[in-house]
């Protein structure tokens, strides 16, 4: 199984990106990972003692977090981000991961890498923190901005498979995101949507509602990239704020401290709680190949568990399932 | 200034509603109040003696949070609400309150009362609280599931004039929800919403993302329905379940319970913060009275604002700058 690694995207690259990739290189001897970059930055952390599975590939090019997706990654052919995807392309990899700018690899996996047959529309994919711990994921969180019954039914049938062998859920528990409970509820897309779901191959559990993913009301939840993309940064800003808030609270005098320092073992449970690097990568599902983004703040941890989570997509023919999955709708 | 307060709706009707109702008869003395309800139950609370501004209209029948909305108000033409909104609707009232069901109060404004003259589709807008504590009209929250171009722009029109006079804002920042700032970014809605937007009446501020409203980048926001009502539902939500997991930090031993007292004057204002009910009612706008849904959970002095601002809402002739703000739109 052969991984290309975009060494240069995220806040901490290259360092955090290297070492994250040698330790997954330590646990999974079946993996072929090949780092992506300014060769230089990266043998100094690696060090002289390169793993046989780790090969380095030279390109002094990067896609950064300003650049306009699209045009950057029509027009850097040489940044690592481009570099990576093309690989996939060209048989070289088997997919690739990177911590870099969302949109050039949602951009890269769409022009670069194509979609799989028989994929209207790849969708991006991310756990989320539940309050019951056990994550949900959500899809899409904004691949695709205006979506129809059949995309959404696509992304229900990817999600589902993603669930199962990606993130080991037995019988993963489909959800359709809208308004209220009942059948009846919800915009055009929604309500046409809800009749189309009722017979598939997977496990759907009727519509669910913003306030229940947070509680673990379901595995998977569906709903189009615009909605998908605006719950996202809701749901982090959220987060972000009240942590941020309660720190306030928490340096207001010298006895707040105090007590804050007593409390510190269950508050550092409770932040982690809403860590998003703790819940690994976000797969773009639909694309023909592994294209897993990791978290722009990813440490080594992270991007470690980033490239676990390409390695399970191989190892258990993700790619193959979605085509079948997704044959098997039309056919019905 | 004549209001209907629909007596029976709420989690703590009839006590607090009547209570709420009581001090803001003091406080407006300009306003006419009439309660509808249970007479017996209301009179037992107001006492003996009742402000010349107050009176009783009795009615037995109320409308549940389990009741379907549309149906209940079409068939309950005795119920509280529905007085309220007959009230209004025959010239008796100039607007009605009631701290019950959302789905009973818009199904009320809509079919009882009806729309305002020139308005496509009625908007339920409701003021989220922001980290720097200025708290952002955020509309529409879920009474049209499906909107145009046009409708978002009657939403800005609407959310700026209340914005303006009932919340005291002096020049309010317009903003669009996206998934990102730049102009052409978005759904096909949000595109084609943007250049409409920017010849208009108000100070429009461009797309905002939904982790930026939560800073407080503008006053009004502007989403179709279903997005709203989504993110109204994630919010709370997640506010509440943030607070749960706090708890249980602060409850798991002795020394946390005791740590936790100390910090209790800041947690206080920390959870306040995130309190809808200081928040005051939602307002739903385009219809022809005033017409404000107060928070289920209202307490006397939540239910006293949603007074207060239906009041405010009276005072400025809102409803005649809706009307004539609609029109100025459709000659440009």
């Amino acid at each position: 199984m052969r991984l290309a690694i975009d060494a240069m995207g995220g806040d901490h690259a290259p360092d955090e990106i290297v070492r994250g990739t040698l330790q997954a290189s330590e646990k999974y001897p079946d993996l072929q990972l090949t780092l992506i970059g300014e060769e230089k930055r990266i043998r100094a952390i690696l060090g002289q003692q390169i793993p046989s599975n780790i090969s380095v590939v030279h390109t002094s090019e990067a896609i950064t977090a300003d650049d306009e997706p699209v045009r950057a990654v029509r027009r850097k052919k040489e940044a690592s981000l481009t570099v990576a995807a093309q690989m996939v392309k060209e048989g070289k990899a088997d997919g690739f991961v990177s911590a870099g700018n969302t949109g050039a690899l949602m951009a890269a996996g769409l022009l670069v890498i194509g979609r799989l047959e028989g994929i209207e529309r790849p969708a991006l994919a991310t756990v989320w923190p539940t309050f019951d711990g056990r994550g949900v994921l959500v899809l899409d969180v904004g691949a695709n901005m205006d979506a129809d019954p059949g995309h959404l039914l696509q992304y229900a049938v990817m999600g589902n498979l993603y669930a199962k062998y990606v993130l080991s859920v037995e019988m993963p528990r489909v959800g359709l995101l809208n308004v209220g409970a009942e059948p009846g509820k919800g915009n055009t897309l929604t309500k046409e949507t809800y009749p189309i779901f009722e017979n598939q191959n997977f496990h759907f559990v009727g519509n669910v509602e913003a306030r229940e993913i947070l509680y673990g009301i379901c595995d998977v939840v569906v709903c189009d990239g615009f909605v998908g993309n605006v719950m996202l940064k809701l749901i982090e800003g959220m987060g972000l704020g009240m942590l941020d808030e309660l720190k306030e609270v928490f340096m207001a005098n010298a006895v707040a401290k105090l007590a804050a320092f007593t409390l510190k073992p269950g508050l550092r449970k409770f932040k982690r709680k809403f860590d998003y690097s703790e819940y690994g990568g976000a797969p773009l599902l639909g694309v023909n190949g592994v294209c897993i983004k990791a978290h722009g703040s990813s440490n080594a941890r992270a991007f470690e568990m980033a490239i676990h989570q390409g390695r399970q997509f191989l190892l258990h023919g993700v790619l193959d399932q979605i085509r079948s999955g997704v044959k098997g709708d039309e056919t019905r």
